[in-house]
């Protein structure tokens, strides 16, 4: 059994976390911290959990994550980049789903975060924690930023074309659209149910912390110049994300058949278990992920033109956040890759 | 591995029943029917089961149900009786979540369902599938009456005051809500999302059809006369069902404390892993039952008075319909109840 | 034109509030105050004001509200009472929107709102706002407490049964279903869209500052012993109130036809602009009043047995709190009841 | 008064006239025509119009249409091209909502709705009604293709932008989201609540019959070749649309300060009523517009580069539809363009 540490485990990838763990054959859940909530069980703030969850929160001075075997950071950003160094020091594992070891470009961390960076030593072992795109180094990694859920979604949306080097780098675009759970569990005006349901809105048009996420990795597919463009918009449901990714084909593929370009993404993910490319022209809805760790994409072009245009869609808790990281435990543990992650997706 | 039909796969009990059973250890999908989808991939009617469930719907004529170890009628009211004599003169068992064998009084059923009851010989063996109540005949059932879902939350939530014999059976009132799903997934006016979102109404309130099966069975609990008034409400939400209980003391109980009250539900359910009694004054979420088997109850008694408030919450779709009838199925075969119903609820 | 200030305008019951205002032929907006906004254009706050709504807050010892006509106090509890003296000594006519005003029971007040009450001296003239039951009063009023959501269904739902002395008074229950904003504008994490959307819960079920307010004012109603068992529920939509009551006949009424309990209600509301009786039988959605001042009610005796059940739906920020003000308003300076109140419900 | 027949009147873009018209001090109704409902009161159908609308729905053959001042057909495309020239030959001006007389290529009518146009010879005649930029047209005009929700809000969004010359034309891309009432009120399983609640997708991604409709007239507002991919989703939500608009400045352009941009907008609809230009930088809200005929966008330029990003709102049965169409009837009979349409936006 893999002991586990959760960090802040109040929020909602804790608390999904949770979730995915309380039926994971190999984890044993060793201690969950919050400060806040020290004494109170787990199952008392989350009921959902009752009978499931058996753990308090404790303070986390008095849990010992030192003999956990890897300790997620469900926190916001810069708590994991002071804690990281110990637990590494002890031999603990670290998969942080925040942004601390997600940015190789340190100048680029604290112009969009507004902190400085800590823990810089650490930073040129930790391994960005997208599988798809870099499963091996996660296998031996010791160290994890897990993505965020956007970049998630137009990384493995980009990566075939990229990657194939079929279309303008330089001029990506992506309409991304985000259920309100991403926003996180706080105590915020702008996120209350009379506020946001019935409606819907773009917010950081005008620069989003992760662009310079998602151009780093994209940028390592190619040795294009990558230019991306990225729009967030709120949408009112809890859970889902939907992707809608712009590219223009390079003139010097014009000629290639949708086929060709729909076989791009089937070779790319053809052994992927959690990524399923669906037929060509096809509408992916974000329920058809609810809950599960699956990925699903579609290929369009409309009028057969020079636009391709992407369609992606994940559960932004899941494969978004903390499927993802649970999937890299278990290929950072020796795990089959999808144990503990077969949730059929919940339909209606 | 037990072979298993579903007649009527293309509602949300069916959808439902396949989620579940395509982790059920035992279970081995043999045939879906829909006399209009013959041929169609289920997977790509609910892209949600892509990669999970390979059949195809079937035309019931080709279908050959009389080979399955069980068949569940996820259908209209009506379809079960036509099949069912058929099906068990194969030695298959039955498990209708129609109210074809909910009934016993046949006179009830042909007013409320506006039909004839064409299959009255074997009503008499037909078992109601609520295991709390019922846990020995469903054992050795051949065919079965799942529960209606509002069905399920009043008798659960009546039957420990009941058997004890402390309230007046005569006035029992629950004022229920429910999630839209349980209107089934028709082409109605009625339920379309601009019609029922941001918006709350009762409907069926002079009479429905889910109160003579709910009265035959509390009476089975009481030697007193039962009279219930149910009034079912609608509530913009996919899933969910939560049942607001009143009750009056019998004269004799009024000197009951609230912890003597309180242990008449924690002894009736104390073996029971999908009843969850929370602490005395609690107000579960529908949420916290969400995608689970597990229905939740709490009490109350404001200003200590006469009337107990019995506040009980479900997954209309799963403790509601088809999980209880894997439930059921479990129990029939002699396997443990819980199997392949351990899903933990989605939250948020 | 009446020249209106607003206390706490930043609150759901203020922006509605100026809502209505904005298009009132006899109303003059001359202040609206927030002491965390001093300086910041309300239609800043509000775009959906831009254009309509031109003034900006204003710290309160800035506004001069001592030269309005009248003032509201969209504030949380204690706020008005602090407030009145000066104004009501300065001939500023004063309508609350929170419950300072509400309850002449001052120990009830204490008890249930947790505070003092400072202003006991203006008690015995504060008039209880609702038009329908106490409209000369409120005509001559210089002082009012505006009644909560809740209680206004409740009351207007009771009201002619209990007049007329058909119902046992002493066994009413009301379970009752609100919209989120009935919350208010706060920044709570229970009120969160992740929170209560998709999910359907009750509260207060052990009691809710909401019953001695309405019991005070059904007593005055009858000379019979008022009791009243009141549940609370929050439904997942942003505006809305429905209210399910349950009245028990007398032994003496339960001859009654239909068509007289039918009849005591539109008598009740023949001359009311803003109650409208819906035919025996009728389930009123609360989309049917979304927006708009209007109250409706629709008779059920399920089995024409003992138990009537009345059903009532309102828009908990309009005829539950705004409208229901400017109605007031309307009375207190001599105007035709429903100028400024015409709106049509939106609806889908 | 205006003597105004509706034709097919029980879909949403109806009855969102009859709530306009309801209130506008010069519209009186002389009949709504529906062959299902014939005889039915409209406010049987909706209750929302209880005591606002006194009219029953008559069947087409009964309505004296001819005795109208103007009729708006609120039907499925097809029917006002076969009853429009009967009407006018009686001096009836027309407006459709449906798609009979937006397109004035016809070929491109009959490929994108399947259907022959069987009134070609008053196509000449037939006015594009969008105020905004066809204002002089509408006054004379005697028949109107009224605007589809969608190419509203591109039109507006792209219009200062292609008239001033600055942008690629060729390259525009619109990612659109409607919220679900936009698909009609029709039996149907795709928008039923428990199939597009707490879900997002994209539909007609390969081809939408509104592209060619907007093409043709942001044609007319350049000579260089217009060029435009536009991308509908569906958003759970029951009213309110969000465009996001993509445009490439041309080179000769790319030296325009943000200031300049901005002014391009501001001079282009500084006169106009329902058009609200948002300072630079903003992120409008659909809800900000909700049940108005108002129409806000904001200016983006990400990381002060090529593309600016257009953010346009508005309410898709309003400005979208049945608000545009009284629009348009106030300029034909001579009106101030603005009377009936004064609504203040509902929020929350």
């Amino acid at each position: 059994m893999i002991k586990i540490g959760i960090v802040g485990g109040t929020g909602y990838t804790g608390v999904e976390l949770l979730r995915i763990l309380a039926t994971h054959p190999h984890a044993e859940l060793t201690a969950i911290t919050s400060r806040k909530e020290d004494g109170v069980p787990v199952a008392q703030m989350y009921p959902s959990l009752r009978g499931r969850v058996n753990l308090a929160f404790s303070s986390p001075d008095k849990a010992n994550l030192n003999e956990c075997d890897v300790v997620f950071f469900a926190t916001p950003h810069g708590v994991a980049m002071a804690q990281a160094p110990e637990l590494l020091a002890n031999g603990v594992k670290v998969i942080d789903l925040a942004a601390d070891f997600r940015l190789q470009d340190v100048a680029q961390f604290e112009k969009w975060y507004g902190m400085s960076h800590t823990c810089t030593e650490h930073l040129p072992e930790a391994v960005y924690g997208l599988p798809e795109l870099n499963r091996e180094q996660i296998k031996s990694a010791r160290l994890i930023g897990n993505p965020g859920c956007y970049p998630t979604t137009m990384q493995l949306g980009f990566a075939p074309l990229l990657k194939a080097g079929v279309i303008d780098a330089s001029n990506l675009i992506a309409d991304c659209k985000s259920g309100v759970s991403g926003a996180g569990r706080k105590a915020e005006i702008g996120i209350l149910f009379s506020e946001t349901s019935d409606s819907f809105k773009a917010y950081g048009v005008s620069g989003h912390r992760h662009t310079p996420e998602t151009i780093e990795q994209l940028q390592r597919l190619t040795s294009d110049k990558v230019g991306l463009l990225f729009t967030p918009h709120l949408v009112p449901m809890i859970r889902g994300m939907h992707s809608t990714l712009y590219a223009q084909l390079k003139d010097s593929a014009l000629s290639m058949s949708n086929e060709a370009l729909q076989a791009l993404f089937e070779n790319a993910y053809k052994d992927e278990a959690f990524v399923d490319v669906m037929p060509f022209g096809s509408h992916p809805e974000t329920r058809s992920t609810r809950a599960s760790n699956i990925l699903r994409l579609a290929l369009h072009r409309p009028g057969n033109g020079k636009t391709v245009v992407i369609l992606v869609v994940q559960d932004n808790l899941v494969k978004g956040a903390s499927g993802q990281a649970v999937q890299c435990m278990n290929l950072m543990f020796g795990l089959d890759e999808t144990t503990g992650l077969n949730h059929v997706p919940i339909n209606p």
